[in-house]
């Protein structure tokens, strides 16, 4: 972890994900695959499975025997705090739900906008070690609350050709029936244009590595993706009144996620620099994870130093973080500084784990800077817009001439036509 | 123009526009021009626009002089509609502003989502023959309204080294300053990636040519984009109370922007199909652009005989049309069958080419059936949330258990230390 001056931070060079010609190469193999469940469909998915997972399926979908053996597998500790969370994010995502609405004006005019869900959503949620329960509520809840009627889940298989019983008794949680043992690049070639047994859908969401986030790239367009996640960030603005050990171990529980993770801390508070880096190799080493955060810390760390609150909350801002933590005095008095940013915690109570699995807003956030542009996933990622226009004959009638004189300019005549038509009582 | 059944029809091949094997030669092209640009900066945007546009310019920037030379080569009238138009979209978008939310739980506890602002947008607006002044009020006032405070638009130059007036007069009335004679690939790159001249923008919005499209497509997750367009297109559901001239004359308003634009006529009724079919080609001869029309009806024309109402939209869901008309009795009462459209135009006196212009909703509607997953450009393009997560010790402390049983079941026990640590009184 270096500590470095507000200067020196922002002369290092930006980042740069989605263009990178690095990235060809891996390209080559994802539109392969992609082009190979396309001509294929289910014979691609089986085949790529038993190559990249080293499981041979007989069947995609996971059965209800599957479901209901998984239930024995998890304690009930595990399946209260689930519901808990389940709560807990209904509650937040309900308050994003979306009204249609219709205002009227003179002459006979009606505009408006209706809200629509879409039909189907495919979840992508990760295998391998770690198992992913929290991802499921979190892209699965707010796809309900829109009023989705299918939402299918694809995740790889494990070595058994089982699905991680964790994962399966989360999505039976949140009422998913239908989750297809298929992962990577293949997966979202299936939901993106469909197989014999995988229906295409309207959207693919969820995490996963870099084969998914190119595939999710290559088929954007023809399908809507939700975003193209890097590596996990974590940026604390503190000041003197953070207690030292809170914000190491934030810093810490990001670090865990990824080698590549990216921690930052930004304060105005040489000494709360010092003593977090203290505190920051004093709780690494009794840490399971501790080589990997090591290396993060290493590669990816930074206690940025800052003149004053003014140029902290600058950098948080060029940073543009996913998960943002304010531990400073008054922390919701910072919030009109704030102009980029995932998540935001506010005080010394609310570390970033919290908001991972149990708060309620959503864990899926803008990493590497899109917080310049991206909100988190919501049930907004769900719904669709409509516009809507009436207009009676007379108010047409009024609207013409301008209309015309648009189209015009355009050099657009069969639209001036179209108002012309109308004109000819004989045409009624 | 050819009649055919709705068996017929869901029997053709669907579309898919953006994976597409035939893109790579474009695509190698727009991944130079995007790669000069993020190297040479400006010097390759003059090159570019040297080779591409003809015309070797001195400047960039449109200057002050040149705003008020175009507001002379315009007529009055036009400045009146477009004045007009301007306050039919400002009340519209106007609807669809959004507002920060909080709400307070036991113990303690605040959630909520802040709304902020994208802070810098580029726009693209085509050159070329046409003039597209409507894209501008289209794409500048819904950015304007959501507080973006920086927006620029970049269009290719004329031969001359001019931008066509109308859209300087334009850009001028929605209070636009920023305008950088630069169109293609290179525009797009140049809004990505900031060189000298441009500053890098957060999203890139606005219609293109193929080698814009494919370059939004490109730089998508280093900056927002909009939506990769395709060719227009129009759905007309009408039962037998339509009056065939209005429809005739609607469809050949799409027909008339591109040889690939999409046009569909959807009813139960044989005479009504019959007789649009007639009018079709009546209209067409007196109208300016009918090779562009004749060959869209032919190659992309298609009316389409249903059983009945249901089947009517079970169709125009299926087609997910950028505009759909609804030319029947109680047009209104239709609603709820439509699941996908971009815009919908209730009842005989509301045509296409009023939305394109006019009456206030936006005119970037998604196309190519993205009407499953997409919006129209909205005010809700341009801004972001923020998730807001402030618990108090007493909420932290009693959530600590659900969060630790989560955490471990994800095998990520630094995150469990962070509650751990806020556990331990000597560290506060």
């Amino acid at each position: 972890m270096k500590i470095l001056s507000a200067e020196t931070f922002l002369e290092q060079d930006s980042h740069s994900q989605a263009f990178d010609q690095n990235n060809r190469l891996l390209d080559e193999k994802v539109l392969d695959i992609i082009q190979q469940v396309r001509q294929l469909g289910d014979k691609a998915l089986f085949d790529y499975t038993e190559a990249f997972d080293g499981v041979k399926l007989s069947q995609l979908k996971v059965t209800a025997e599957e479901f209901s053996e998984a239930k024995e597998l998890v304690d009930e500790n595990f399946i209260s705090s689930i519901r808990e969370a389940k709560d807990n994010i209904e509650e937040f995502h309900r308050m994003q739900l979306e009204k249609s609405w219709f205002f009227h004006k003179d002459s006979g005019i009606t505009l408006g906008q209706m809200v629509t869900p879409m039909a189907r959503v495919g979840v992508y949620i990760p295998g391998g070690k770690a198992a992913y329960p929290s991802s499921v509520l979190m892209n699965v809840i707010p796809a309900k609350l829109a009023q989705v009627r299918e939402i299918a889940i694809v995740t790889p298989p494990q070595k058994d050709g089982k699905v991680n019983p964790y994962v399966l008794v989360a999505a039976r949680e949140v009422g998913i029936n239908t989750i297809y043992k298929v992962g990577g690049a293949q997966a979202v070639a299936a939901l993106a244009y469909g197989t014999e047994t995988v229906e295409k859908v309207d959207k693919i969401v969820g995490p996963g590595n870099a084969y998914v986030a190119r595939a999710k790239k290559w088929v954007f367009g023809d399908v809507a993706i939700d975003m193209i996640a890097g590596p996990s960030e974590i940026c604390v603005a503190a000041d003197d009144t953070a207690p030292p050990a809170y914000v190491a171990a934030d810093l810490l529980s990001q670090a865990e996620h990824d080698e590549r993770a990216r921690t930052f801390l930004v304060t105005s508070s040489q000494a709360l620099a010092e003593n977090v880096k203290t505190e920051l190799y004093r709780q690494l080493d009794s840490l399971e994870r501790n080589e990997i955060m090591s290396k993060a810390l290493q590669d990816y760390g930074n206690i940025i130093i800052t003149r004053d609150e003014q140029e902290t909350f600058d950098i948080v801002n060029k940073i543009a973080p996913e998960h943002l933590e304010v531990m400073m005095e008054n922390a919701s008095d910072k919030l009109p500084l704030i102009k980029n940013a995932g998540a935001i915690f506010l005080g010394r109570f609310s570390p970033e784990p919290l908001g991972d699995y149990f708060a309620g807003p959503n864990h899926t956030l803008p990493t590497s800077g899109t917080a310049t542009f991206s909100s988190p996933l919501g049930v907004y990622d769900f719904i669709k817009k409509s516009s809507i226009i009436q207009y009676s004959k007379e108010a047409l009638q009024e609207a013409s001439d301008s209309i015309i004189s648009l189209a015009k300019t355009e050099g657009l005549t069969a639209h001036a036509n179209a108002i012309y038509q109308r004109r000819d009582e004989k045409n009624a």
